[in-house]
Formats: structure tokens, sequence, C-alpha cells
């Protein structure tokens, strides 16, 4: 089961002074979802980055936006992985606003690949994670 | 002339803990530019939004992140507007680091409408700015 | 009953990179607290805006940083109204780390005023707001 | 002479839905000015980090907010090292609109320590930097 749901509040740090939500932070939504999606599984970034010196970089973003969410707006960020190349994974996510299938904020497509936390070369994701995601 | 480069330095506030630029906060950096390249033309949006009610509303980012930024780099942002379709424009946004031809960090493809600030419904751009930008 | 803890979970979008959560940032945490405090009593600052032209601004900060917090911790964040002048609160908030008595991260104290949302004048605290307070 | 002033330009990001800087972002601005107030020393903080393991990390911030800054404000961010005492600095600065001694916007002291980047443990200033304050 690689869909997931997140929640996520909007606070006035995430708004800009057109009343709505700035469009860059958009994307930190997105990537709380997918932290969380990897913690459901059991895994930490953190810990990932200690055991095995791998952080996770997103190379490329494609996100449309459907409707400005507010502030007081309970976001429903979905998370699914659609791909997973070895050393990529794509999500193809999806935020909705007030309940699981509300009105629809934004949809993406985020591009993350494996790599080595001192040089930033890609490498294979560790197996015990390749498991989690089959 | 619809091409531009605006220069923006990399500081803590702009990095994560992967010792990099957070993901979303070089769409922070691209939006600078957008707006450089206004103000270099003569326009605020601040007096855009209070002469004409008017705000430009992003509808869609597409994004690659070819290397990653550090603190201290000082990065060349490119914005160049492609299509100007009456109530949208189509930026094509690069930077580059320590030079305007250094090492290419991103590049993206961003659409952005013309709307109503109190509605976010799409609105024609005004005549004088759409003479600017022929 | 006017304390009240708040938690919250440290994303990459938190950090900086010398692998803490950005100094800045405490204070977006702060307020998520306040902002849920204000909410758990049935006040939603949207709506007060909305109905009463009322926003909360705040006058000052005194903050002093403990523990350094990192990615994936669990905050949990103290708000507690300790003074109500009528247009101003003063907010007496701590962070600890993943437990409510956890290592302490963070003490403040965060002085809001009542303002007009178009002028930013200092305003009355509605009276409803005022009784739930008391 | 340890004054010093760097300009900041207010664009959305900064901004919130009450329409003017969000209280935490001006820590973003007071950073900035430390940062480039140490840099006009020739002194960046990647190589400080790089050649001797230290950074610096804020350890109490006061601050009273004066008047709200707005989008396309031009900020004058004042920066002056009060005391150097060893291990830890004090900083006094100032934020004002349009011009150096234009209208106020904002007051802090900030307190820096010098740490070891692993172990956050305090840490004295290099001697060679001490120099530069003396």
């Amino acid at each position: 089961m690689n869909s997931f749901v997140w929640q996520a509040r909007v606070y006035w740090e995430d708004t800009d002074a057109g009343g709505v939500v700035y469009y860059a932070n958009y994307l930190r939504f997105l990537e709380r979802a997918r932290t969380e999606w990897l913690r459901a599984k059991g895994w930490s970034q953190s810990l990932i980055q200690q055991e095995s010196g791998l952080v996770f970089a997103v190379t490329s973003v494609t996100a449309q936006y459907r409707r400005a969410a507010r502030l007081d707006d309970l976001l429903f960020i979905h998370c699914e992985l659609v791909i997973d190349g070895g050393a990529t994974m794509l999500f193809r996510q999806r935020i909705h606003r007030n309940a699981e299938d509300g009105e629809l904020v934004l949809e993406a497509e985020v591009r993350v690949a494996c790599v080595a936390a001192d040089t930033f070369r890609p490498r294979r994701l560790p197996d015990a994670l390749r498991q989690e995601f089959a």
C-alpha cells in the first residue's frame, strides 16, 4: 500500500500578503507527507542518514495550482509512490481542502533521488527500504 | 528586452540540514527575479494591487534541480518572458552559481496568471503593462 | 484554564545547514501553539478578522535558546496567557523535546496586541474573547 | 568600526495574510545583516566552519516590533557588535524603512555563541576573528 494521506493546518507562516498560501510553501506540505509516509513504514530520514549516509534529494517538481488555500484551512496531502527506479522514486501528490476528497488545491509530481549525504552522488536505495516499497 | 538577471546570496535561512538550499526555497529566488524584472520596468506589485486590484498568481511550476546550492553561494537568477497570453505569462527561468553563466543549479518554467485580488478570478493584464512586455 | 500544549514535528523545512532548527523558525512553532490555543477555545483568527476586522500583531518577543532541536524531533510547545491587558496579551511559552516535560529547547515571552486589520491601530479585544480568557 | 548597515527588499515570501512581514521573518533579515557584517570583514561562515569546525548559534533574542513592514519596502538593517565576551557576542540591531534613518520598524538584541559544529559546545572565537573585532 503505497498511497498515504497526511494532514496539515495552514498557519500565518504559510500565507503571504495576497491572503493565500505562498506558492513555494505548498512544496513544504508535499514534503511533510512524503516524510510521514516513510515514517509510517517505520523509517526516519535522520536514522537513514546516520546509519547509511544517504539522504533523499528532489530532482524535479511539476506542480499545478488549482485553488488557493487560505489561513485556517485543513489540508489533506496525498502521497503515492508510482515508480521506484532503484536510485529514484517518483511520487504523485495531491492536496485537497478540508477533506480527503475535498476541493482540489494542488497536483504535483515529485522525483526524488537517493544520494550520498557527503557527495550528493546517486546511490541505490537500501535493500530493506526497497523491500518495503515492493 | 524581456531577459533579466537578478542576484541573491544563500543565507542560513535558505538551507536545510542536508547542508544545501531547501528544495522549496529555490522558488523564492525565482520569484524575487520575476519581481525585480517587473520593478526594472517601473512596476511595483504593491502599486498594481492598490491601483487596479490585480495580483499575479502562479498556476504551474516545472523545475529541474541540477546542482545543489550551498551557504554563501551567490546565485544568478535568470528570468525570461516567453509567452504573454493576455491573462497569463510564461516565464523561463534558470539559476546559475557564482556567475551569470556559472554552474547550472536549477531550470524552471513558471506560469503566472493575472487575477483579481479579491476573487482570484482571471483578469486581463493592464494595457500599460502589456505594452511594456511587447 | 489558560495553559495549553501543542505538538509539532521538525521537518527539513525547519532546519538549516547547521543541522538544527533555524533560529527564526522556533517563532513559527510558538505561533502555531498560540493559534491552536485560541482554536481550542472555539476561535479561528480568520473568522475574527472577517467578523470584527481585528488581527493579532506581535509587539515584542524575548526568547532564550536552551538546546538545539533537530530533524524528526517531536516538539511540545507550551502556551500560557499570563497577562490580559485589554488590548494586549502576554504569553509565556516553552518548547520541550519529545515529551511535555522533556528536555527544554526554548523559553519565550511573546506580547501580542489586538489591532485593526486595515490600520494596525490598537483595539480592545472583543468582549466575547475577553470572557473566554477570564 | 563595528557598526554596519545592510539592505533587503521585502518580497511576497516575507509577508503573511495580514499584509505585513511575518513576525518570525524579521529574524531572517537580522541574520543577513550579521552575516554580511562578517563578510565585509573578510570572513565567510562556511569557510570558518570548514577550517575551524566552528559555527555561530543564537542563544537569545529580544525584539520590539515598532512598525509593520510591507511588500516592496526597502529595509535598512543595522548591526552593531556591543559586547564581545570571548565565546559570545552581543549584537544591537535595528531595522529602518526606506532609509538608513527612516521609520523605525524593529529593534533587537541578539546574543550569539561560538560553538563546535558537531557538539554545539561553546568554543572561544578564533583569535584572528577576535582581533578583527577589537
